[in-house]
């Protein structure tokens, strides 16, 4: 199934061995053999979740043979980040409306205070 | 295979029909039928992807029998927004030197300029 570039982005970093690759690429490049060192699966396994990551454009790979150091590529990201942005302002508004309520509740507060 | 609650949701959002149905319900709460409607697509296929979304918390439904519309739940967004800002930053930069070495550049053009 070819999925669309925001949905290949999405399904790359539903799951927590590739953002946790990703979370190390941004500390700087490497090889994969430093990469799969912290995790206790197989290189094989390690290599399929680079493949998946490239594929969504999230990571790069050296052209070197011995040494294909792995590249994060942030700019990926920003699909993420502009999908995002209505929906921010949603909670924004949301969180400002719940402002708005508790200043509601403290007024009154404040004026049964004084009436007491 | 139970995801963690961060990968619930890319996996929810990795699919455009699923993102479509979140971009209508940002407009305000409908109904299952209402919601179908612009989708070429059978009303279980839309009651599946409903349960996705709301499995990984990005919408809830009414307790009515008849009517149970649909409300999207936006703060789950705000998981993916906090796992994107350290990401952001690393851009952010990227752009940052990219507008530094362009600045170098174009002095650089300035001083050959003069020197003609």
């Amino acid at each position: 199934m070819s999925l669309d570039p925001l949905s290949e982005t999405f399904a790359a970093l539903a799951d927590p061995t590739r953002r946790a690759i990703l979370s190390r690429l941004a500390l700087g490049e490497t090889s994969v053999s430093e990469l799969a060192k912290p995790f206790d699966i197989s290189a094989p396994a390690i290599s399929k979740h680079l493949k998946v990551l490239e594929r969504a454009g999230l990571i790069t790979r050296g052209r070197e043979k011995q040494w294909r150091p792995c590249k994060i590529e942030p700019r990926a990201l920003r699909g993420v980040d502009d999908w995002l942005e209505r929906y921010r302002r949603l909670w924004e508004e949301r969180l400002d409306r719940l402002d708005e309520y508790l200043r509601g509740l403290q007024a009154k507060e404040k004026k049964r205070g004084r009436k007491k």
